[in-house]
């Protein structure tokens, strides 16, 4: 009974973090590309906020900001779309253990979504070392997401 | 001498529009991918709620503004991937007069934006009426420059 209940919360947890995405992708390929496509712009304005943080270019509040909000609002869509069946396989490098693995996989989502988040608010204090920092962090959540639930 | 100055106003024009976007990209690919990227994403969450607009799928307001909000963040991304040399040819399907015509094209993006602001306040409003018919505007604007620009 107590398995079964622990087994009921899990799914619960799960609907609700995932909730009512299924139904917005009519192919299990679209949900892919849209999780790629995220993805890839994700990794494209973390990569500019990196140059300035590595100080390859020359650093910009503004910029930076603008960046992290970005990455913030995009950090928060590509989940919908990891759990859709039929997607654990083909163009993707999801880690099948995703599934199998869930409420971790959710944790380490839920990481980087708040790491994100609290970036944002330390881009616009333009306090130059604390956006290292927090950069930093955000980077070794990515990380350990990729190591975890990533395919080369 | 006007010809040139004609020339020079149209230079400068451009170079705001598009300004400082071609170093963003370390390869031609990636602003072709970044754009694609983009554009995917916003027929995505244009398509939720063209299902609502049409009926197919109950109207919510909170999720009609929702996908209207972050289909205006990216309404704004994808023209600073587009001018960057290399890019008039390869996987992409932006057709090569958008490089001869870049006023035209900047134009037709700025309706789009445009557009798809006011659809956010008409969302935000409420007024399901409104909303079909600020909805279909933006279509409109899609359609325009996908029948000048976009190549099959």
């Amino acid at each position: 009974m107590k398995r079964l209940l622990k087994i009921l919360v899990c799914f619960v947890f799960v609907a609700v973090a995932f909730g009512g995405a299924y139904a917005q992708f009519s192919k299990p390929e679209y949900a892919i590309k849209y999780r790629k496509s995220v993805m890839f712009l994700i990794a494209q304005h973390f990569g500019r906020m990196g140059a300035m943080v590595k100080e390859e270019t020359p650093y910009n509040k503004e910029a930076f900001t603008n960046n992290a909000m970005l990455v913030e609002t995009l950090s928060r869509l590509p989940w919908e779309a990891v759990m859709v069946p039929g997607t654990d396989s083909g163009d993707t490098t999801l880690n099948a253990s995703a599934f199998a693995k869930q409420a971790e996989f959710k944790e380490a989502a839920q990481t980087f979504e708040t790491r994100t988040s609290k970036l944002v608010s330390t881009a616009r204090s333009g306090d130059f070392s604390a956006i290292k920092t927090q950069f930093g962090e955000v980077g070794k959540s990515c990380k350990a997401c990729h190591s975890q639930f990533r395919t080369k």
